[in-house]
């Protein structure tokens, strides 16, 4: 079993798109976090969701938790207009969290490891300079659980 | 907006079930962890897919990840044999993860900074000690974006 036949389709964000629409992404499609691709068309990163939320919460509360129980419930239901005019580049962590790559020709237990290595559930899958789609954890072990049943 | 507005059903599996049933709920759900309950229904931990991953990837493989290009590909196909037999308690990683909590009347700004804050996209809801369900961060950009639509 290779990578070839392990890749699903998984959605990704230009790193110059906006910060928005990638919020929106996660939300419609239940992401944790989405691929960030370079303008040259290559993964450049992953955005996690609980990054983006980073960005909703003001560094007061960020600083002082019990504030978050006593702000305004109007300010809440605003929270995501700090996204807006917000580019995926200005939000991504200042360590950038990499996104492993594999060939499509990687086996399943190099993915496995890969994944393992990273403690991130999502493998990217190029061919050539082509992103062709991604492995999830959850994939490789509908595909692992198929061959033992 | 509050924590009972935003939670929703989230699966869970007991420390003492079966690990391959945790591999069959991430693969099934399309999950990239789930929730572990003590014996006494409380959530205890979480446990990513990525650290399910670890036990069915030799240690000699990795040690070394170049093995995991060379590994036959039929003891790939057997990955998941290893888990029989398992515990979810035996395959928690040595650090906890732990799983935020928040009561039902806990805001959308403290959710949000308690995703922040543990980096994780998760947050169980309990009514006292009942386990409600969980508010995912993706969940929770779909009740903010449909706020300011």
């Amino acid at each position: 079993m290779r990578a070839a036949d392990l890749v699903e389709p998984f959605p990704t964000i230009g790193i110059d798109d906006d910060a928005m629409d990638a919020a929106r992404l996660m939300a419609e499609q239940r992401l944790v976090g989405v691929i960030v691709m370079d303008p040259d068309g290559r993964p450049h990163a992953i955005l996690p969701g609980s990054q983006l939320l980073r960005m909703v919460v003001p560094p007061y509360i960020q600083a002082d938790l019990a504030l978050a129980r006593v702000v305004d419930e109007r300010h809440a239901d605003l929270m995501c207009a700090t996204l807006a005019g917000k580019r995926v580049r200005d939000v991504l962590p200042d360590e950038k969290i990499s996104l492993a790559v594999v060939e499509p020709d990687a086996t399943a237990m190099e993915i496995a490891a890969l994944m393992t290595q990273s403690h991130t559930p999502l493998v990217a899958v190029l061919d050539g300079d082509r992103y062709v789609g991604a492995i999830t954890a959850s994939g490789l072990f509908r595909r692992l659980l198929a061959g033992t049943a």
